[in-house]
């Protein structure tokens, strides 16, 4: 097993140096916390994870959860989970004190949950479902509901979850079909079926809150017609016992990966004794889970990109353990009378540990941004900024979502890969990995649905305003990266990107504009991810900057030698990535059509 | 599960009129063989497959192959696979009819294995490893060795194994150890351990012979000094009864894929009585071992190339039967009052599905292309010609190897998606082909090892002849596109890739020149990725020629649509592929080295 899973001192330097998070700090939410409250919150995350979540890691797949009797058998460390991290504050720490939560940035939750999820990417999930279940009753539930659920969801006492999906519908959620009742008491009746529940049951939880998408009586059809419900799995008697609320696990999934962590199938109200109570007002369900939508969205990219860094954290120590082969001398032979060298000397062994390097650093980069958009956006008064960062975080999240999970993927195959036949071995930890990463993509929305977001939606809103935002805040990374010589050429092939994105989008407006949105979409995963190679070019640029900007100054928190690194990762990801926004730019701009459906044509006999 | 694991339209498209089978039929070597028997022999290939393969793909995977008491437990489906293909013909196919083969060309024993790769890949490899071990007797050792072993193995009675790799050594084979005693009588004594053998023990095998490189007491160190034996795990007595050869089984690795085609650990020799019989000349092992080589690595290309195959007809069944979503009106918004549309309409699901089948067909087609070649230099006697198909074998066989098993996982990763969340789950078994291909890029040579292949030792090979060779090969189909007006850009367009080619290796080869070898190959990765692009899309070109001079010709086997659809994924090829090689050139020219080792620095702190 390898020893180290995250990299905490990468993490601090993100935070801090490269993103600024102590300029959050000065907001009155923010005021009980400084840099040292919040680095002894973080490692004592750290601590708990090294202890509590880190060495079930493995267990946990080869054990999965399944289902049994009616419930699901997870492993006992979801309640120590659950429990010992409620009582820490896990779940609660970001909501307000007065719901019970430490009101900390949800970029400090986004480094929290981080850490956890490099350990053990089986577990959090249990505790974020949770959390975001309880979130929705914050902001959107009144009061009774706010109180007879939330403080019991934030200690970990009773688990939450997100019931969108079902079985006719998978990603369309305009056809979700489950219904809702209205009865002459405070409560509807609900009655359909939900899949891909994740901690949708399990054996130790005493209560579980479902938070349910269904469709009022009556409703519009479509997305304008979908309510949101508190549908707990056991509803409370008038004398404070719980009773069965009519809530059914009909089956567990059974995964490739993150087999620890479950995904259930619900039914409700198969005996017409399913309460659900609205949230909000009528029809207005999908808006408030939209409303989430983005830190969820984000929360994914995190856990891929904690997996991708546990991964790379895992190759590098065994390409650093490992002796194999010989380096080549100038005849272009080995010499055998020298002793093997250690595999982290190859050259290939290195291009592969710094892709992984530099996506999953970048990764964490990125989804730590796009949660100082959230806190950002959660904090300022000031209206025009207000605009300008909500349009910079609808921008990013898809990103953020995206990127770390397809680029984490093939991080973490490039990581198997270093270490040979092993890789593929159960004893060794990447194949978990390589099969836990795989689902990132498909969670919250999947890839094609993320980049139709980025390109339908995203890059068109108020007329191209978001991506004016962000092309600001990249030429302001640029003009810094023009101070030092040594990132002059990465700042000046950066600016040329800018210029291409504008080419490219000039090539597909059109399309839009002249209403073929399918011709303009069609491509839109191209499009992903040539947009988030300039992004995560971007963001490697700016830990140049701040990395050079750091070695000029004295008193370093971390070796000269981390800095440098830096910028030599920087090189790497624009040497080895960057430079694919070209093909992908050409591709994007090919007049020829040939995904599109024709009625008259099958493609595919 | 999915009902369609294979093509055979395509297959026998690609056998007879892209690669011309008939034309190698004239030689006197395949003189009993026509069309019509070879078709009958692939459609009881395929009748087999479906019948004692296909069926327990899903089951091999569920109850893998597990140590028990010095043996490893497998499906019973190997036993059967064994007597009733060994029977039929399977193991023994290629074989000289002396040998108690078949004479079967190279190609329709690459078809043949095709099949019941892509039926189900944990059991071709029982009978491939056999008869890998049998040629290997075949062709070096003598007489009383190959009466002695082969036709026991050549009907499945008996297995076989190659053992190469060491826990120690891994892919460097010069840091081989396993040692070989002289004795006063035939044999030698075996000590040592292997990894990684497949399918090197099980319940049901009577006798297993092993091939194993080992090196002679006294041996000259590195490449030069190994040898190659024939170590039986039973050896006869002198009463032509079977004792126990002294070859323990130590453990069977536990694997994320391929889990009921078993991955052995070997010990020879624990209390000095392992015998084994040299094969051919001391310190010769390694060069027969080579020059079985080629075969071996165009057969792990074959089932990446199979397994891709079957795992786009399982995305193409779901994309037919899942209805989900709408189509796109032209004011960007969707219609609910129509029913969901098939997935099959989004471009997007197109695109993954196109992606899919251009690597799968075009992998096979670049297969059978280099089996071809095996073919041709096993028969031909034409000195000139003799060397012509070596040195193309030789530039082939690397990328044979390593671009169905690259892209190969690229595309299963693609048709895991194309399911969404159900791609995920063990009910369907795109997961499992994504997990069974992971290890098709560490087999016989991983990636990084191919690479350094072909451009250290291919492309330089006789002054970059093997090269020319191929360039005048595709010229050859560049020049015949340039006949049809519809293939003319694509023509051209490929022409200019050679010429991209030729600026690469003239801004790589004065490093080589130079002795700095390691900056050559440092990047070898990139290029082998960016050559596979080209070989690929010249494949994909002749067989957009191929279709289109069917289409004028009368009497065509399949339908109009058929053809049509090749030239379509052709330039879907051209279109999403082809362009990344601008990219990857980009890269290699790149002058900034970031990969090479330098004791001053470590770049990963």
């Amino acid at each position: 097993m390898n020893k180290k899973y995250v990299d905490i001192d990468t993490l601090k330097f993100l935070l801090y140096d490269v993103h600024s998070l102590e300029d959050l700090l000065i907001n009155e939410r923010f005021i009980d916390h400084d840099k040292e409250s919040l680095n002894m919150f973080l490692d004592s995350v750290k601590d708990f994870s090294d202890r509590e979540l880190f060495p079930y890691l493995s267990e946990m797949d080869k054990i999965p959860a399944y289902y049994k009797e009616g419930t699901v058998i997870v492993h006992q460390q979801v309640d120590t989970y659950m429990k010992k991290g409620g009582e820490m504050g896990l779940i609660s720490a970001p909501f307000d004190y007065e719901d019970g939560g430490l009101q900390i940035p949800f970029m400090v939750h986004t480094a929290s949950t981080y850490i956890q999820d490099a350990a053990n990417n089986h577990l959090p999930g249990y505790g974020g479902l949770t959390q975001g279940a309880a979130e929705l009753i914050v902001n959107f539930a009144n009061k009774t509901l706010n109180q007879t659920y939330v403080p019991k969801m934030l200690t970990g006492q009773w688990g939450g979850t997100m019931c969108l999906t079902e079985p006719q519908a998978g990603s369309s959620l305009s056809d979700i079909s489950t219904k809702a009742f209205q009865t002459d008491q405070d409560f509807y009746k609900i009655s359909g079926q939900k899949i891909f529940i994740s901690a949708g049951d399990h054996q130790y939880a005493e209560n579980i809150i479902h938070l349910v998408l269904a469709r009022i009586e009556g409703a519009p059809k479509g997305t304008k017609g979908i309510s949101l419900f508190v549908v707990p799995k056991n509803r409370i008697n008038s004398d404070g016992t719980l009773i069965q609320n009519d809530v059914i696990t009909v089956a567990d999934f059974q995964k490739m990966g993150q087999r620890g962590y479950c995904t259930t199938h619900l039914g409700f109200g198969d005996n017409d004794d399913c309460h659900g109570w609205l949230v909000g007002e009528e029809n207005q369900g999908l808006k408030y889970m939209f409303l989430l939508m983005n830190a969820a969205r984000i929360g994914v990219g995190r856990g891929a990109a904690a997996i991708a860094m546990a991964a790379y954290q895992a190759s590098l120590q065994y390409a650093n353990e490992r002796p194999q082969g010989r380096k080549l001398t100038s005849t272009g032979k080995k010499n055998h009378d020298e002793a093997q060298c250690l595999i982290i000397e190859h050259p290939d062994v290195r291009r592969m540990l710094l892709l992984q390097k530099s996506i999953a650093e970048g990764s964490l980069s990125l989804v730590l941004l796009a949660s100082k958009y959230e806190d950002l956006l959660g904090t300022t008064t000031d209206k025009t900024l207000k605009i300008k960062y909500k349009l910079i975080l609808e921008i990013l999240t898809p990103i953020a979502k995206t990127y770390p999970s397809e680029a984490g993927l093939k991080s973490v195959d490039n990581g198997l890969q270093v270490l040979g036949g092993y890789g593929f071995c159960s004893d060794f930890i990447l194949q978990q990995y390589y099969r836990d990463i795989r689902i990132f993509t498909l969670y919250e929305g999947t890839t094609g649905i993320q980049s139709q977001d980025l390109l339908g939606r995203k890059i068109p809103m108020e007329n191209g305003k978001a991506l004016e935002f962000i092309a600001l805040e990249i030429k302001d990374t640029i003009n810094a990266a023009y101070n030092f010589d040594e990132l002059k050429p990465y700042a000046a092939k950066l600016g040329t990107k800018l210029e291409l994105t504008q080419e490219v989008l000039d090539f597909l407006m059109p399309f839009a504009k002249k209403g073929n949105y399918e011709r303009y979409l069609a491509d839109a995963n191209l499009f992903m991810e040539f947009f988030s190679l300039i992004i995560m070019s971007w963001l490697w640029l700016d830990i140049a900057v701040k990395s050079k900007q750091k070695l000029q100054s004295k008193n370093l928190p971390f070796s000269d030698e981390f800095y440098k690194n830096k910028i030599h990762t920087m090189k790497f990801y624009f040497k080895y990535e960057l430079t694919k926004t070209n093909s992908l730019a050409q591709s994007l701009m090919d007049k020829e059509v040939l995904t599109i459906h024709n009625t008259d044509k099958n493609i595919f006999v």
